[in-house]
């Protein structure tokens, strides 16, 4: 059938048309099915949405990303012919039945996803029917691998590559800012890609955005590592294992993750920039993304297993995930905190230790050192890790002089006061979040929260227990009347509720 | 925060607006959030999508479904604030994990897909996970009563409300034509509502539009069968059980039917016309929806327990669905045999066996028969049924005086003759479908295939084995191309492949 062209000036993830009621019924066609366009030369794959008013007869609408993609214009004529599902789908289908897949059709879903080959509800199905049946080593391998195939890939001629990734859903967990620097002061190479908090309330590249840029493509990662030894760049802007962003897509509305497609994602990513040795720190207890040290341990084996037969040694540090690491959430307040321990060696010991511990580790898998978190301790005393800082953030294209008092907080301030005395018994690492997020974290870098107490310590009524930080007062207010919608932290004989109505303020 | 209204002349599925990159960085909205949108005292809750092009800073793009719903005009000004996830996703999560759902929970997901409040992608998480967990018979019962509550229904003061429904997937069951009318003039009541073909040849809604319209609302399905004993109209076109549209619409693209979704959709649509005395046509065999005979009377028996618990008297019956039933599949070729039928008795002895011996479970089922298969029969051959039918006809705004001969089949035509000699042992229903859908099927009545041999029959070369049926020479060609293809029967003793290179012609 031929149509004729019309713009329809909206962005779709997929690549998709619109016809018209009559000429799909003319054709056969129900909404979801997939079609080939073609004019002259070109031809493009999309799938298909029906509607009375949008086209009329004998049109077809293309929307931006899908005219750009297929290089028409308005008023062009386009030829069009149903095509059958794709064969991932069949794959799907079987992952759906509980079957293993092969190899073969693990790349061949994985391609899907990169070229929107699939659609939303394929997709879907894939990742609910993989938590559910779960997958084993050897598909997750392929997962891995296939995902490393369909991105960029970065390599060094010399050098030792080594990376960490530390499980989501921590708040506060700023270590990477402190294990890079430490790291690449010994000769190692760290081209690290971090993600940007999606649900939390600031990721590692928003906090590093703090000093420098962060969006680099994986041919830049490169040449900071090797300028620098080092990097602290968005994984987001490179085109490294790109299947994981369409995944996560997914994920988010169900906030779910199955563990294959965790596994898979954060090695494809060590992989794509060759890492050799990688440390993933799994962050266990109440309130973390593994709230079972049992689980924490399971992960761990696999992590390794995957590790080994993608040819990377791999070791995992299980650390403590029931409260927030260090005292400060939120960007710019964690920029300050990692920044401060870096110039002084001072700060909270849970950041400080948990930071150490976990660069020992990479220092003594690649033989840099036989007590490796002494050593770490030692590099960062030293104000060797700092130097390695601020080159790194030079490097970036951030300000070499940078200093943790420099540091920009937000202005609108909100004490939380305790109103019982008692000991701390209780962090709510989502309940913070929430809180960081209403005031505006993390796209107000300076919003946040700094904790004056934490877990285990003695509080008399009046002490300040947190301080909110926002840039804006109607943030600020958001973020305050979260708080007195639940507490986020429990004194010992404080009264949690109270009938017939209780109020925090 | 405040927006100002941007008409985006595109509809969606979903309720959805559009906003600009930067105000959801600053509202910390990710796509597929959902906020709630007001003015004045319209509010509307609505799911995000975000755009860097198709609207500006502090303008928010509405679909034209949404703006309608949403009762807004363009440059109107709106509130925007972001809620959190229906509970409804957290049932559905539940089920992910296997857990059983209650009562309340089913009703709310049922709602949710009703209002549109739950996303496709939550959607399609949920009939995954029914599909590959299960749900027990409880379950099933409250999806059941749920999609009844959510939708239309109809009930009558006096008389004994009866109903059919056969498992899709066999082309040519057109007994529903024979068994509504045969029912009807005994004086019981069958308000029968029908599909229209999605993947098939041609629904009942569309074989019945063939001799009368079919689009009517619940209100005048009462009307009609009030008048006439009994009716044959578009379920698509009440609001009988509306969730059932929009599950389809997921299952259809990874062509799953979970059991629950089956058996709660096809006793919902019953329940909903008041029906107490129902069978169900369980087709088995090669090629239609339940290959094996076992599973057909494991879901007999769980629509026996399920219409128990809801106070209907439901019998099944397992008939053979390995083959076309009757000759002709299409609408206005399965119109044309179906009023022969009914004209003469004569006929196909699969259809005529078929629909007498279901219609008969429903006479004794009722008490209105000891031998309801006999009685069926007698009801058919005496002409009584075909005065039913033609008042049914009349009723639903027919010709009256409609009759097989008249109906108009396409005029251009093709026949497949045998190629060698031998019995026909096998009859391909996907392959056969896959033919008349490509002649134009269901959308061109007048497309189809009528059959000149059937299994079992013996041929010699050159007999005729079918006609393909169209009414546009291009069409044909299609279904010529899809025989070529793969020929859609098997003749003991054929060729079924040859290498390198084998055509059929």
């Amino acid at each position: 059938m031929k149509l004729r062209v019309k713009f329809l000036n909206v962005e779709k993830r997929e690549y998709a048309v619109v016809i018209n009621t009559d000429d799909a019924h003319e054709l056969g066609l129900i909404p979801g099915d997939r079609v080939r366009i073609f004019r002259d030369d070109h031809t493009l794959t999309v799938s298909v949405e029906i509607s009375e008013s949008v086209v009329g007869r004998g049109e077809i609408g293309l929307y931006s990303n899908t005219l750009k993609k297929f290089g028409a214009n308005e008023g062009d004529d386009v030829r069009i012919t149903a095509v059958s599902k794709p064969r991932s789908v069949e794959s799907i289908k079987r992952k759906i039945n509980g079957e293993k897949l092969t190899e073969e059709e693990i790349y061949e879903i994985v391609r899907g996803i990169v070229n929107d080959d699939i659609r939303e509800v394929e997709l879907t199905a894939f990742v609910i029917s993989s938590h559910i049946h779960g997958m084993d080593i050897e598909e997750i391998e392929w997962l891995t691998r296939a995902m490393i195939d369909t991105g960029e890939r970065i390599s060094f001629d010399k050098g030792t590559v080594v990376d960490k990734h530390s499980i989501g859903g921590v708040p506060g967990n700023k270590i990477s800012l402190l294990i890079v620097p430490i790291i690449a002061s010994t000769g190692l190479l760290i081209p690290k890609t971090s993600s940007r908090a999606i649900t939390g309330a600031g990721g590692t590249a928003d906090i590093m955005e703090v000093f420098a840029p962060v969006e680099f493509t994986a041919e830049e990662l490169k040449e900071i590592t090797l300028k620098a030894g080092g990097a602290l760049v968005w994984g987001g802007a490179t085109n490294i294992a790109p299947a994981d962003d369409r995944i996560i897509e997914v994920e988010y509305p169900l906030s779910i993750d199955p563990r294959s497609q965790l596994l898979a994602s954060v090695m494809a990513k060590k992989g794509s920039v060759g890492a050799e040795y990688v440390v993933i720190d799994i962050p266990v207890g109440e309130g973390s993304k593994v709230p079972d040290i049992n689980e924490g341990r399971m992960m761990a084996r696999e992590f390794v297993e995957l590790g080994s037969r993608l040819g990377m040694n791999v070791e995992c540090a299980i650390t403590y995930g029931g409260g927030p690491i260090g005292r400060a959430i939120g960007p710019a307040l964690e920029a300050r905190e990692a920044l401060y321990m870096l110039e002084t060696g001072q700060g909270p010991r849970s950041l400080y230790e948990k930071a150490t511990g976990v660069a020992g580790i990479l220092l003594e898998i690649t033989g840099k050192s036989r007590d490796g978190k002494k050593d770490a301790e030692r590099i960062l005393n030293s104000g060797k890790a700092l130097k390695k800082f601020r080159e790194i953030v030079t490097v970036q294209g951030g300000n070499p002089d940078v200093k943790s008092e420099d540091v920009v907080v937000g202005d609108k301030k909100y004490v939380v006061h305790a109103e019982t005395e008692g000991y701390i018994v209780h962090l709510d690492n989502k309940r913070f979040v929430e809180i960081a997020r209403a005031a505006g974290a993390p796209h107000d870098k300076g919003a946040g929260i700094y904790l004056h107490k934490k877990r285990g310590e003695l509080v008399k009524a009046g002490d300040e227990l947190f301080t909110i930080y926002a840039e804006k007062e109607w943030k600020l207010s958001n973020a305050i009347e979260k708080v007195e919608e639940r507490f986020p932290l429990i004194i010992e004989g404080m009264v949690l509720e109270r009938y017939p109505r209780y109020r925090y303020y």
